[in-house]
């Protein structure tokens, strides 16, 4: 195994986020499961969807991409790969992504479908409902698996959302087989209950196969993944089947299991829940953080925690603070 | 002169912005002059800013695009037109406006340049530096102007960027002819010293040719008309050529003339500083709707001065907040 360029090389769907203030009525109106994530296949429906939204703001998102970005903006050296189209919000993905000194190559597709967005509806108590239309994301090709960037990452990170497409699940499970054959790990992150109910058993046999080694979910994705609602048995069993385990229960902090090894942290107060777009991503950013720099379980929690408040108090899946320097007055006091 | 439909009809840029946290090196780095706007003509040269700003995030822009979405958002009925491309930010453009309740029927260039955008650093103090890359915009043609429309606004509405181009700027002297010949009022904003210094004297056979009834305009601009640093004296000189005079004075608050009438209002008190991106266009919106609304001077001013409150407490130059409801609940007490 030779030395890693990058911490955490991420596959993700590229995604620009379009967010726009709502309220619970329209929510109901149009049908949609609060706080949940559903796909829009249509492209005439993302833009009747769209029409029917108030003014927006346009941000870089994507599960994964976001991660990445919280990574870099605490200093460590990430690479991303994902599929844009040579379009205006292509431009917009990867501008955001390389200006912030990540390493991402993936050529932009030509003449097929549009870069993907994410219509993101925040309710008044700051929750986030997405329909994501995944556009030219989905197309990711075994072909864009660069093998010298993933060969680079001491972690290569999945988001779950790329198993929804037929193309960009190929391409998973390639690029899993490249880092694993390089002696990398591999962290998956679930996404969303309706991921893991659909593809419960592909993970279970990843899981058992031995080619994961982080997995990170919410303790309604634990719940999916081990059928009870029982949250602490879910957590309990699922833990014993991973190497380590990052549980996040919103409110109530986190958990991470690694063998015997045992955290949980409360979350970090926040004056107002703005917007909770990229909490669970930048969670996962502070965590692997504090991992590539080799810090504790606990005190990774607490740098996902601290991550995820500081983006849950604005509207944007990604820091608009200083994370690093955020990040180290919290943890000396 | 028949009823009209709109309080307001404008004739703007039509532009998105490209909002990025900066530092003050940057600025200096760069030669920017802090606060100002500054034209960037060559595409290759406004992709080379872009590739060395940070992350950004989008939202509609364009002065007199903001002032109308001021207006629409404190319930007063208005009309938009500004010239957009047939491309991703064009259609963002457009949604933000409509969404609003706005019309806005000005047809998409297609082939031509791209939809305009101004790449805007916000430094630690909460300035705004703004590069405009105009594109389709300066090329509004005459035959965009919707003489129906037009003619449906008590007050047509333009700002003085539209000046720096030629195409635009036949379009205004266009605009005012049909609007003048409804008898309808005409009001304008200077928008930047650097238009006043290119068309003083144009603006001034405006003037005295009794075109103008609203002039809006900061302490700079008002000095830049009138070549004397003695801001006392500018606004008074200034006063006695145009009906109605209105001039903001940042963190001192703004004044009103008309005629013999004068109002003065401090600022509003706002909790940080965090971007003063449009804090005049809103100004001028809050003001507008006082007038709309049958208010005095006073009132008027302080609904400017409460709608740019709002606006510089956030990132962007459209409002977040319910700024109806927020400028009732301010006067009421």
């Amino acid at each position: 195994m030779t030395s890693a360029a990058y911490d955490v090389v991420a596959i993700g769907n590229a995604i620009v986020d379009i967010l726009s203030q709502s309220t619970d009525d329209f929510i109901t109106a149009e049908g949609m499961t609060k706080g949940s994530m559903q796909l829009i296949f249509d492209p005439a429906e993302a833009d009747a969807l769209y029409s029917r939204m108030g003014p927006g703001q346009e941000v870089s998102g994507g599960s994964a991409a976001n991660t990445i970005a919280g990574l870099a903006a605490l200093g460590q050296p990430c690479a991303f790969i994902g599929q844009t189209a040579d379009d205006q919000l292509g431009q917009v993905f990867a501008h955001d992504i390389q200006s912030l000194g990540v390493h991402f190559a993936t050529p932009p597709a030509t003449g097929g479908e549009p870069t993907g967005r994410c219509l993101i509806l925040i309710t008044p108590d700051g929750q986030r409902t997405m329909n994501t239309f995944l556009g030219a994301a989905q197309n990711l090709p075994e072909s864009a698996l660069d093998q010298r960037t993933l060969e680079a990452g001491r972690i290569l990170y999945l988001e779950g959302y790329l198993w929804n497409a037929e193309h960009s699940r190929a391409a998973m499970k390639r690029a899993i087989a490249i880092a694993r054959a390089a002696g990398r790990k591999v962290a998956l992150t679930l996404s969303d209950t309706f991921v893991v109910e659909a593809h419960r058993d592909a993970f279970f046999a990843l899981i058992d196969a031995g080619e994961l080694d982080l997995l990170f979910a919410n303790d309604n994705e634990v719940r999916a993944m081990m059928q009870t609602d029982d949250i602490g048995a879910a957590v309990k069993a699922l833990a014993a089947r991973v190497p380590v385990l990052v549980c996040t229960h919103g409110a109530d902090g986190a958990e991470a299991h690694a063998g015997d090894e045992h955290a949980r942290v409360p979350a970090e107060p926040v004056a107002k829940v703005v917007d909770t777009t990229g909490a669970g991503d930048l969670f996962a950013a502070g965590f692997l953080a504090g991992q590539a720099q080799g810090r504790d379980l606990e005190t990774s929690l607490r740098m996902g925690a601290i991550c995820a408040a500081e983006c849950i108090s604005h509207i944007g899946p990604r820091p608009q603070a200083d994370i690093k320097a955020l990040v180290e007055a919290r943890l000396r006091g």
